[in-house]
């Protein structure tokens, strides 16, 4: 059945969303800002993320918040996190009737120790229109989905029944989802793996190679596992497609921001200062809730607030996990 | 402590382990039958499989079985697996004194359904001579190991006291040996990495993209799950360096055969009929012994059996995996 849906976003991750929900013949509109990338969806491309060869759906666009989200089932929001907390306040207060919303923001809520996901569940409690949230996390570069590789995500809600509708909303012969109720697992996995794709790209430009990288997943899965079950989640659920599936795609590869930010960090030439990465803000706010006061033992994401924020040298760190006395796995 | 030590094999990871070891001091003897190699190792170098920039040390070499194993402590196989069968029971003939086992050889012990591992164990119970056997397993690429890049595996045996020998024999700061007693999971994990490695390749080979890669080795662990625990393995097992740890280098990874193998298949001009591939042997093997009368459901490796025993359309075998009931995680 084709569902009228709103895209916010007209990024590269909006228009492979939105790339996906068309094959399926679903009745979409993009919100966004940018003219430029708006005219070009007009015209089945978007040239700032998405080279012209590959083939995107002619797309109706709006810059009129109004506009978009009229009479439409379900809200896909895929705008950058730090501009989510405006938005997302204008659109709960302007629908009039019952929507669902979609999230593809990974993380913390700016300025909140909540996940993007949780804190809109929080803020839209007592909205009779809004049913509920479901994310979709899992293993997916917005460019490969553009190329209809094959993909493999989950659709995240506390409300089954709604993550089931977005699933079959996505489903398609490429991209293939499973639904998850496991929220906070799910979320776990989203915090753990720009943090450690910052590692892994840290020790590809320490001149480490692979065997270090995957000891270097292997040991992290242990931390996700006590960090998850720490705040509740399921430790099942890291396992899965949210925490290992993407773990793996993001910390080992040059399409990840938070990767290449960690393999340059050591570059004399590079500005750290300058750059939005998920994976830092984290990493301060896990030392500073669990690990300053040993609530957790987490020596990877110590290590790195200690080559970050206290700026100790990186290979003495390493160093120094190397000599912890030695165990049974 | 220096432990004298023989090192059985002159390739790649019989140099590899020898470096580590030499590194720490102990008193080797490397045996091989191979000139060429035997006589660079002398002079600190083995061209056929490392660069001379790479730094190996001296080492004392011979062609000779009994010089090699004369009054040694260890016993480090490190020699292709089909040749084992003979040297072992040669080996374990001749032995006069108490030494322990060092086993770096992954997968089924030829014309077997037993791991090398396991058939070792087997073949020696009775052989007051050989104090136990313990398996050296996790990601660690030989080459990795000569550029002294951290590495991180476990020292596997049923006998724990032996596992922490063999532990303090290797580790040092750049190799960090973990002990684990769980034989059957550790195996399972080497089983499957191989044949996932295949598989992954196989995407490759196709066009897919690490989307699909990373979906592919998520997915692959509820598989060498039910294996293990069938088996009688530990599931945890699976989650750590033999396991997880290994399948990210080997399924991820050119400098694995076995990926190559499954990159190249599609390929008109590549003969895989000439190749050894450890990966090939054991689909087979697992196909008929858990997938074929339905003990075990394996989609993955039931795929790969289609497509290479039965000559399936992979295409279509891949989109039949897709076409599967969509289900929560």
């Amino acid at each position: 059945m084709s569902e009228k849906i709103a895209i916010l976003g007209s990024g590269a991750m909006g228009t492979a969303c939105a790339t996906v929900l068309a094959d399926n013949q679903h009745n979409l509109k993009v919100y966004g800002i940018d003219l430029i990338e708006l005219s070009d969806l007009e015209q089945g491309k978007n040239v700032k993320y998405f080279s012209e060869e590959l083939i995107i759906p002619k797309l109706k666009t709006t810059t009129d918040l109004d506009e978009a989200i009229d009479d439409v089932k379900y809200i896909l929001f895929a705008i950058p996190t730090k501009f989510i907390p405006s938005v997302f306040e204008l659109v709960t207060s302007k629908v009039k009737n019952k929507v669902i919303i979609i999230n593809v923001s990974k993380g913390f809520w700016p300025d909140s120790n909540l996940s993007v996901h949780e804190k809109m569940e929080e803020l839209t409690k007592l909205n009779k229109n809004i049913e509920g949230i479901v994310s979709i996390i899992g293993p997916s570069f917005a460019i490969d989905m553009v190329k209809r590789n094959i993909t493999l995500v989950d659709a995240v809600s506390n409300n089954i029944e709604l993550a089931k509708k977005v699933q079959y909303l996505f489903s398609n012969e490429y991209f293939r989802v499973y639904t998850q109720n496991d929220v906070k697992g799910a979320e776990a996995g989203s915090i753990f793996k720009n943090m450690i794709a910052i590692a892994s790209g840290m020790l590809e430009g320490l001149g480490y190679s692979s065997n270090t990288q995957a000891a270097l997943l292997t040991k992290a899965m242990n931390e996700i596992k006590q960090y998850t079950e720490y705040i509740g989640g399921n430790k099942e659920t890291i396992y899965g497609l949210t925490g290992l599936g993407d773990l793996i795609l993001t910390a080992l590869s040059d399409k990840s921001r938070n990767y290449t930010f960690g393999k340059n960090y050591f570059n004399k030439d590079f500005d750290s200062e300058r750059m939005t990465i998920e994976g830092l803000k984290s990493i301060d706010i896990i030392y500073n809730l669990y690990i300053k006061d040993q609530i957790l033992e987490l020596p990877i994401i110590e290590s790195l607030y200690k080559i970050i924020y206290l700026k100790n040298d990186a290979k003495q760190v390493i160093n120094n996990l190397m000599a912890r006395p030695l165990k049974s796995e």
